[in-house]
């Protein structure tokens, strides 16, 4: 009864299935067939046009996708516990050839146009001190929560207003839209470039950066294959993606694991140190007590030393997660 | 009947089995099970201790090799027609952070201690001048010549006299190896890192970077993290590798490729532009005669004005092959 | 009456001296006879045998140095105010190639063993963060205090114990030498590499990175050049620096802006926002109260809202200074 | 008697007397009142508006000016020979991010528009190949060689058609100039930057990159601070470049040194590898000639085996000159 991460959860049947239909000869790298489909994909399911392509992993994604909108000399604008300040081992001062992170607050893990005017309005616009060259934020967010359509619009005016690219890290994209019940647009109202992930959510190894300037991808695809991101039978890869686009199946799991999360939510009471609104439940739990749920067979990770976080994947099932509730409750 | 390039072929029904069966729970990254049995796979069928790295691409992997030899302000000595040169979108400029490729000549793209000796002995050790920190051989060459095993050990005895890394990009490792009829660790002898190509001979999407100093592994680690290549369900990276070295299967997939080559070549006669030791064919064609070939079904790329490149793939028919073969011989 | 910095004062007459009897033929770059004498020059005045590299700037002093102790997929922990960090224009991530600061918290802008440990202890030794790869320090630092020999040995102590280099970004070392008054070695004991900054302090435009390993100066010396530092008519750079060390005018004159410090802080009274221990002055001070300082004919930085910033010059008046401190009593 | 190179020359006295004026207060960096008043000299001396920074080396201010028109992803054509190439220790590839130099040929190391063209015209517009981003020439050439103007206007043509900057590497652009005796914009039209050497021509340790859009400076400032460039007492380095513009010293002295070179031309028959333009004569010369030179007390470099460089400095002697005019005769 694992609830560690969704990101070394199974891979859908549809997605495989999708998979070995793509065995067949094609062209290389993205001139095949399926990944030529992505562009219209994405411009449906987003509703405008934009441009999509494909890479392994959501480092890759919003590394590339911030490569659109920042010069080397350059800044980025994230929340001090953003995936790319935390868990990317340096990737955004490798692929932006040592442009910097500037760090804003906010609660879980969420920047506001506050938390982040705190950070760029004192810089002094002289060469000594780096420039803003781009906003990322994380939807849903690394502690679970998730912008609401105006926060994303705020954010974004700010962006246009200073000048500064806006980007989106959206490993649980899906998540966050399974929650808001909008359109995805609404989700990412304003965003330049979304790093739309699949793989925590059925996907085996593809993500997609969508770009809604379709301008902007033209130089991106030089940046992916210099990254040697660029696969030779990158049909396999168009094929997970959309997979996991037809017949909204990204959005269904999600819905299926923010579901199993609010259970747990339920169960977890006022031990919940953020909002539950996507897949993640963190809570306050001592050492005693986690000990007690790993005796039952329970696997999660410590969050500090107080604290525990879960995991819901696509793939739980759902007697494991009622069975984790319940003994939540008699904790 | 396609001859344009063995980077878009199937995959082979072996890797897909292995794929599937890795699709059950297991540690992200390369933290799972399978993941942690390549170090030993590798070393077994090297006869000696080596460190392994799964990788999308071949680029990824020649770039993260020499990342392991190369500081930022040193250079690599290549053949003037190598991949890392011609077709890596200057990745090893991003990878190696502004490094400079030394270009050699040689026949068949292939360099030799002479060649490779005419680029570095005049390059004086000052600060002026780029110095050159590894060279890098292909094996099989980029006009599928193969380094016999005194070719590469004479390369390895200068690098290491010079102080120099020594990098093999095995793109077509097994066709060399398959050509050669000797011990895998003969057709590299002296190497430090090897990129050794499961693309091209029966997988999807899976490289290994093997450092036959396993110390030289614990960096790249760190880099390929860094570099947006570390799948979080690495599993289904190592399962590929696996299936592949499995009962030999890459050195089956590339005799038979090879074998192909070789009856393409025996119809080509003193077409050859280029002895064909692996699964390639360059030979002089003219545009009439390449029409004629392509109006009977056949597929290739032109290479100039006056040749042809012929590749064999592993899934190649071989009534395919057999007709191209006496297609050419009615030339 | 200025006291805005002392990064733009006179040039000291004895470094005009020997720049114009430098202007003789000799070789160019760093191969002259005066730039031949920086490593002696430097082993003397510490005691112990170092090389020494001439560059232009602090900012290129403090990136080269790091440049020999920092992979680009590593850290370097300095302090949230460090010049590094917060005056440099991201030079640190393009010098390194993307390599990140760890800012870590201390009083008056100095780090401690255990704001160090802060940052660094809840790193995990794994791939997905950025590691530390050095330590940077401030003597004397972004606000004039100075570490005390056994402050410096402490953090060296942990360094080596971590395996992590150690850098002193010494832009006003004579500074804190002449505070401390003890051997030059013992400001800087346990540090790898020292930028001693000239041009504070009397030079026109030559600071001098100090290798306390020779060996470590070798890569550097390729950096220099790499970056474009490496000046053709060198011998006008050594001439600066063996000028200010000549008769210790390094430390006459880092003395004299000291005391100069010392005379304003006295008459600052329970105004000081930093213990005065170099050449610069912190106080609290209202605008209406700057702005009367300012009407009296004295040029300074704001420092926020409610402070402001005095730099004592080499090349300071007595008669100004003496002025300031009058007129800062009387406020 | 030395002729072994322009780079290491004496300072102008008006150089001296410029810098040592400029020794009172003023504003750090290039907000001083010298720094400002460089755009306003350019462009009087080009006769449209332009934006100049000054930097230290020749080998910053090429970099730099590439900096403004280079992706990191793009490519440089440049001659096989040029500086950039040759001696700059791949500093292209530190300030550009990994960007390559893509190698033309050419007569005394002189592009032209052909073998250019023999570059370009044959990489594919597709991701797999380094694409050019801009064309850079020396003027006058690595082999003392001058652009005619109609060839620089037909590389510029050549540039704007494709979509190329075109930057100039003027590190002897006053001999250049001179040899025309043309208006300095002739020398340079079409050029997007050009990087005016004064080093070589009677400075200490400035050159100027002249931008001829003013907008493409902008970024350029902050790249010149990131790379440890900006010198905190630029007054100085504006002083050197105001004074070798005021009277047109810059033309005299490189006036000066081509006729240097035309007398040793003359002397030299047919012995001239090059056509003698600038202030630079390579001849053929047997070792035992060379010796015998050096003998008389001549100091030059070998250039390979079977031939000399003779190089011209702005504060050689006449009779100096005359003398090794003379022994040449006499070979």
């Amino acid at each position: 009864m694992q609830f560690l991460s969704d990101n070394a959860a199974a891979v859908h049947p549809a997605v495989w299935k999708a998979m070995m239909a793509a065995d067949v000869a094609d062209s290389p790298y993205d001139n095949d067939a399926l990944s030529r489909e992505l562009d219209g994909a994405f411009s449906a399911l987003f509703g405008r046009e934009c441009a999509a392509l494909w890479v392994a992993t959501g480092t890759a994604a919003n590394c590339l996708a911030l490569a659109s909108m920042v010069q080397p000399h350059g800044g980025v604008v994230c929340h001090r516990e953003a995936h790319i300040e935390m868990d990317e081992a340096g990737a955004p001062g490798f692929f932006l050839h040592g442009a910097k992170l500037l760090l804003a607050d906010g609660e879980s893990a969420k920047v506001t146009p506050e938390s982040v005017g705190a950070v760029i309005d004192p810089i002094r616009d002289d060469v000594h001190q780096v420039q803003p060259h781009a906003i990322s934020i994380t939807q849903a967010s690394e502690y679970g929560c998730v912008y609401r359509p105006q926060e994303v619009r705020a954010l974004a005016a700010l962006a246009k207003a200073r000048g500064l690219g806006m980007h989106m890290d959206g490993a649980r994209f899906g998540n966050a839209v399974a929650f808001l019940g909008c359109a995805p647009g609404e989700a990412c109202a304003g965003v330049d470039a979304l790093s739309f992930g699949f793989v925590k959510n059925g996907g085996l190894g593809a993500e997609a950066i969508v770009f809604f300037d379709p301008e902007a991808a033209r130089m991106i695809r030089y940046r992916r294959k210099r990254a040697g991101h660029l696969q030779s039978k990158g049909r396999f890869m168009a094929a997970q993606i959309l997979a996991m686009l037809e017949g909204d199946l990204w959005l269904d799991n999600a819905a299926a694991t923010n579901a199993a999360a609010a259970e747990i939510a339920g169960a977890a009471g006022n031990r919940l140190l953020h909002p539950v609104e996507a897949n993640e439940v963190f809570l306050s739990c001592t050492a005693d007590e986690r000990e007690a749920l790993r005796g039952q067979g329970f696997g999660f990770y410590d969050w500090g030393d107080d604290a525990a976080r879960l995991v819901m994947s696509w793939d739980a099932r759902d007697e494991h997660v009622s069975a984790l509730a319940q003994a939540l409750s008699r904790l």
